[in-house]
Formats: structure tokens, sequence, C-alpha cells
């Protein structure tokens, strides 16, 4: 069944059926996307300020056969948020119904609808002393809808899990129109089908996510972090096992830096300060969150001596002050920013099974350097098995020289990636850009499901159609 | 398309491509249930060795519209291992796959079969050092199959989540005999639809789950476990409060009993001893493992102290051993036992908003005492704020002469429960006990995307036909 377009004439028919204003023109921010590869056609953006509105937007979209987008921060890096082909669909942003609607302390609960912003969810869960754990780059962007449909990662999956994780309900728009009311503030809730995990992570493709209850957690009473130098990636993986047996479930963040992602700091950005005077081969930054009782600083450096004992740490900074604090995470988070400077030819976001990640780097680089003379720009976080594994024309040279290479480097990351049962998209999504290669290395059996269940929430395909699945129309 | 029964002539036949002694006839074992509420219809029960082999019988009962009803350990209190009504289905029964495949103890992750008994899972986890916390009365007998396809709870909800948090990836055979290979190590893949949380909870009506990857956590380094007297549940909930800002994510289990609970043990279960001379209004079972460093009975202490001194506690006893520990847990865990002897007239597995919990209690039993003169047990898993909320006939009544209030008294309890936006099955599951509870009390909205989701994975509808949804054949 062929989709129709939102075009000026069903934007004018749909408007008479809600408040003035709340559809739009699409301004040009919302046609693009960060790594511009991507240019959007949607001519008009739907604002509603109320579930009740979205559901009519929906249900006009699914009567007329108009693809919907919803559209949250915009900042996916995959394309999920971008239609380019078929009839322009309607663009809807939630970015009116961005209320903290409210806090519940006692429950560690907090209520909040889709578009509010992570940054403002994280303050108000602090404001009542409670800690609201997803913690990302663009968090002061990124909204609840988005991060929830695209099942966000981040910073603290080690310790809290996924986006999805941190939901006890949630609220939705179906593709019919009809609203799913699972706002549930509830631990336990055994009463059918578990919606809420199908439309967490499914990428604005079966349903328009509203609202969402979301799990507060307690704030850790002391905070250490630290800068470890390991030997290499297995010596990482040593050091995050001992630290579980020393620290049980206070480590909050583990993630691995290489050399490269240092060098790349001092060619980029030349005024970023450096932990250590000599740039380590490997290196991890770990943060612990402990309760009360314990002295995080004196953890780390316990679990310093330890490993130095057993040769698997070389050299360490234990973070003195706030600010160092502050200026260790620097580091870390300044490299994605390094990057985008030197530009990568392919940037490939994934993960394997913890244990083999030592495998994968050590399999990776060789196999990359039989294509072309590329620098690896391997990072990230290491206590899920989640790397982003940056691949980068030599010193000086320019990106668009080895793009003829970029499918060939793509290709051996993702075989690679497959061979060790690891994940082609960890936690950036599908997305428009790897639904080829869902189709290549995901389980037929699980792909043959997706569709069945895409084609019984979502008969006309409006939702987000292109996206995690190849378009049927 | 009406379903045809799994009779002698349909085993035969199956029979003839499976190997020996993979099909026997179904011995009273299988046909019965905790509560002798249902008698199993079954003729025949399949008992595959593999993965393979569970294909092959799921992809004939397919070809042949033949019901299938996947069995586990058989302790579910919902009837939703139970098929009376319609053609005798076929049994499958995964008892013979139940091996822990494989540890990998620096990822933290256990895989074993859906047939593995939930005993032997903790202990092949503790051999390594690791915790597999999912914990609940039936675990000497309770198969992992089971337990994720009811999405179990239990006794540590509170700190590790239910059933589906503890899981990474799950194997599975799907209703058209597909494999679902989707047994994955990992902590981040967003790559489709989250079909594991789809099969987990669906009480086995999409599907029969062959394995599965799951989580381990550190053990804590030190256990304490204590009685707290308490004026009433909403000072039960302040100590809740108290201890999550003292001690953090150190509770790993939260009880509430009443009164009534205390003097249940008294009259079912004399020998029984009990924590305090003069049985308390209500108290509360608190349960901490720490991590090292940290002194559990110490916590306790200091949290006893500041809660004496606001008023939210009035008594206390910590275990001053292993020994005085388990003698605790027993008091919780005999209540069920009291429960039988003393035969409730309607059970209720319920759960509310946690800052609801009290305003449950005190509506709810005047509301019943309107029906008649009833003895209320309630009791269960404040942290999660479910409660078992058993009602029972007055002292020395035989619950058979208050049969015709049966329905009366459920409907009581349930209605409230959804007048405070909570559940009428936290944890045990809709099975074919609540399938109508679900039609009156579910959101329609979910109904209906729940039934296109069945009929699109299940089109014959031959998995556990009756549980969960209603039957449409």
């Amino acid at each position: 069944m062929p989709l129709n377009p939102a075009d000026d004439a069903f934007a004018g028919t749909l408007a008479q059926h809600l408040p003035e204003d709340t559809l739009r023109r699409a301004e040009p921010r919302y046609l693009e996307e960060p790594r511009g590869r991507w240019q959007g056609s949607a001519l008009w953006v739907a604002l509603p300020r109320s579930t009740d509105e979205a559901a009519i937007i929906v249900r006009a979209c699914n009567d007329a056969s108009v693809a919907i987008l919803p559209y949250a921060g915009g900042t996916g890096l995959v394309g999920g948020q971008i239609t380019e082909d078929g009839p322009p669909p309607l663009l809807v942003s939630l970015e009116r119904m961005n209320a903290v609607r409210e806090v519940f302390p006692r429950e560690n609960v907090l209520v909040a609808e889709a578009g509010a912003i992570l940054a403002e969810v994280q303050a108000a869960a602090l404001e009542h002393g409670r800690l609201f754990p997803l913690s990302l780059a663009s968090e002061g962007t990124a909204r609840i809808g988005g991060l929830l449909s695209t099942n966000a990662g981040g910073l603290n999956v080690l310790r809290y899990g996924n986006a999805r994780d941190q939901v006890l309900g949630i609220e939705a728009v179906l593709p019919d129109g009809s609203i799913l009311r699972g706002l549930k503030r509830l631990r336990k809730d055994n009463t059918g089908y578990d919606l809420r995990h199908l439309l967490i992570g499914a990428e604005g493709s079966l349903g328009l996510i509203t609202a969402a209850a979301l799990k507060l957690s307690p704030v850790p009473a002391g905070t250490g972090t630290a800068f470890f130098t390991v030997p290499g990636p297995s010596a990482a993986l040593d050091l995050l096992a001992l630290a579980r047996e020393q620290i049980g479930e206070g480590i909050s963040a583990f993630e691995l830096i290489s050399r490269t992602g240092l060098d790349f700091l001092t060619e980029a950005i030349p005024d970023q300060r450096q932990p250590f005077d000599t740039p380590p081969e490997w290196c991890v930054l770990i943060e612990l969150g402990l309760a009360k009782g314990l002295d995080p600083a004196e953890a780390l450096q316990t679990l310093f001596m330890e490993a130095f004992d057993r040769g698997i740490v070389e050299d360490g900074l234990v973070a003195q002050s706030e600010q160092q604090r502050q200026d260790f995470w620097a580091i870390r988070e300044r490299i994605p920013e390094a990057n985008r400077v030197i530009e990568a030819i392919s940037s490939h976001d994934i993960s394997v099974p913890l244990g083999l990640v030592p495998e994968f780097i050590d399999r990776g680089a060789p196999l990359l350097a039989a294509i072309g003379p590329y620098r690896i720009n391997c990072f990230g976080h290491l206590g899920d098995g989640n790397l982003h594994y940056n691949v980068f024309p030599p010193k000086g040279g320019r990106r668009e020289d080895h793009y003829d290479q970029r499918e060939a480097i793509k290709r051996t990351v993702h075989d690679l990636v497959a061979e060790l049962n690891g994940s082609v998209s960890a936690e950036h999504g599908v997305g428009r850009l790897k639904v080829d290669d869902l189709e290549r290395y995901g389980d037929p059996a699980k792909l043959a499901a997706m569709r069945a269940i895409k084609a019984a929430l979502d008969p006309k395909g409006i939702f987000n159609p292109g996206a995690v699945l190849r378009s049927v129309s």
C-alpha cells in the first residue's frame, strides 16, 4: 500500500482538528543530522501539547496513509530521525511535551513526558536527592522519547543498565491512534506481554512514546575517579574483574582509551591537558560511586596496589578534587570531538562478549592493515564490551581519498564482530545506516518475527518507514 | 481454525522423526498443579534432548495444528501449565535440557538450558564466586524456562530486578518451528526489536524458550538480616527510604509481615519459633548485602537507632549468626505454608505504586469487612510494592462455607488495586486464572496489541492456547 505525502493539503486539513500553531513548516534544523549524511524531506512538523493531540495526529496520518517521523533531540547517529526517500512524512516533535510531570521520592520514581531533556530529568531527580543514572554526551539536548526509542547506552551502563532498564512504564500512541496507557509505577507487573520493551528500542517504527515512568537510584555517597595505565585490553579486563571482586557493584564506569585516542587529542585539540607525560599504549578511566562509610580514593588506592602486584596496571592517577575528576572525564569526552576534527573514514559502534574484547582488538588491526595504512581509534565502554572502533586515514591524509575503501573497512570490522557473536549496533541503533547490516548479520528468525510484529501493529507501515526494517511499500 | 488433538495417532507419527523415547504418555504429575484447581488433559509429553529436537516437535505441531503446552517445574499458581479445555495439547517438557552449558566468570555470564533448575544455576554461579540473584520458594524445582516465561519475581527483586532483568539473551523455538538464535552474551545490542523481553513473561504463548544467557552479580561480601517492628505500613516505607539513604543499593530484601501472619504460624505450625515474645502488629524482615569494608550488623544497628529516634521502628532484632539468619527467614518462608494449612478463600498477588501501599492496606480491610468477618494475611515484598493479600475465613471457619463470597472478595481487592493503578498479577502471571481480570482491568490498547502480536507470531494459536489471552479458535 503506497504512502501519501504530508503535503500542504494534508497539513491544512489536519490543522483544522488541532489548536492553532500545532503544525508548522519544518525548519532546516529538523532536516539535518550530526554527521551530515542524510537530508530530510519532511515539509511539515506537528508539535502536539498533549498525548490526546498526539493521538489525533497519529490517527489522521493512519487514516490518510501518511508516514510519521517521530523526532526527539535530533542527535542520533544512524539516521533514524531523517527520511530521505518516499513521500515526505509528517515530522512529529514532542518538544512541547517536555515536563517532568511528577517525582515520587519515596517510590524512587519520576514521570517525564517524552520531550523532556535528559539533563533536566537528571536535575529534577537530584533535587529530590535521587539519581537518574542515564548519562551520555548529548544529555543537554537528547530527549527522553528519543533516548528510549533508541535504548540509549552511555557511560553508566555497566552499573545501571541501558535506557530500557530505567523504565517502569510508558505511555505511547500506537499506529492506529490508540493510546497505550502503560505509565505504571510498579516494580512488578506480570499482566501480559511486555509492550514497554517492544516500543523501547524500536526507533519510532512501532509507535510514538509520549511519556515514561522512570526508575531513580540512590545517589552514591562518595565518588572516586582514576586513570590507570594497563599493559593491554586483556589486563584491563583482569583489572575490571579484580575491581568487581574488591568493590562489588560500586563501579560506575570503566572506559578504555588507547594511545591513538590520546594522540588524536594532541593533534586536534592541543590545549587539552593530558593525564600522563608520556601517553601510554592503553589506559582505563574508572569511576566508583560508593555507599556511606567507604572511601572511594582509598578503594582506588587498594585496587591499584593489588593490581600493580599482579602486573595488570603500570601507573595510576587518582583524582584529588572535583576539578581533577572533571579534567579526567574531559579526556574521555573530548575524544569524539578530536575524531570529528580528524574525520573518520568509517566509524563502528560494536559490542562483543566481554571476554572476547582482546581478541577483537588483536585481530582487527592486522585485518585493517591489509586494506590500508589506517589509524584505528578504539575507545569506549569496555565494561559493557562496547567499543567505538573508528578508522582514520594515515596522519595528514584526507578521508575523501579513502572512501573507496569505506565499504571494505566496514565489512571487515562487522564480519569480525559477527564471527565473535557480537553486535554491529551496540548502542546507536539501526536507523537507516544499518538496515543492510541487520539483514546481513541478523538472525533470520528474529528478522521474520520483527517483520510480522511490524505488520501486525502498523499494517500501513506509517511509522518511520525505512528505519530498522526496509520499507515494504 | 480449530486445533487437533495430540492423540496416539499424532504421537505415533511424530515419534518416527525423533530418537527413541522422546515421546511418552503423560504421567499424572504433568497434569496436576499446586493448588488443585485444574486438571490437565494432555495425553502425551515430548521430552526433547536438544533445541533441534524441540524445533522438530514444534514444526510438526504447527503443521498439524496441534496445541503445545510448554512445561517447566510445574509450580505455577495461575494454571499456565495446565490445559483443561479444547483438544489435548502436546506437553513439551525441557527437563532433559537441564545443563548449565557454560560459565564465563570474567564476563559475569552463565548460559543455561531452559530445563536447568534454579537452585543448580545458583550453585553453578557460586562455584565461580558469582551470584545468580533470582531466589524464590520453589527454587529447588522451578526451571529457568518457566521462570523466564512467567518473569518470576521473588525475594531479591528490590535489588536485582525481576527474572527478565537477569537475562542478556535467549534461544527459543518460535511457533513456526524456526529457532530464534538470540543467545547473546552482550550488555549492549541495539539491533532491532527486543524479542527477548517479548518472550519473557509471555507464559509460553509465543514460543518455547530453550536456553538463556544469564547475568551474574558480585556476591556481597557481608550479609546482615534483621527483624524490625514498625507502627504500620507507612512507617515501614519511611524505614525503607531511610535505609536507602543510609545504605544505598545494599538492601537485598525488605519484607512486610503482619500480626495475622505471625498468628497463623502459631496456629498452623506451632513448633515454629517466633522472633518476638509478643507478636507485633507489623514488622519487616530486612536483609543487607554489603561490599567489603562495611559491617552489615553495624549498618543495621545505625539504621535502627536513627529510625527509633524518628519513631518509625519500635523494636528490633539483628541476626547474630547464620543460624539465626536462617531462623528469621524461616518465619517469612513458612507463612505461605501456614496459609495452606488454614486455607484461604481467595489469594491475591497484587502490586501498587510503593507510596500507595499504606492506602491499599488501610482501605482494603474495611471493604472486606463489609463482605464478611474475614481474616486478612497481608505479607510480602514491600520493597517492590508487591503484596500477597490472602483472605481467610474467621478462626475455626472452613473456606468451603465462604465460596459464595469468593468472587465478591476477589472483585473488591482487584477493583481497589485497579483504582490505585496497580497490577492484579504482580509476579505470578496471568495463566488461566486471570484471563478475565486482564480483560476487565487491562488497557484496551495493550490487549489489542497483544492479540495482534499473538496472531502475527502464532497464527494457528498453537502455543499454550487459553493462557494469558482467551483462545480465539
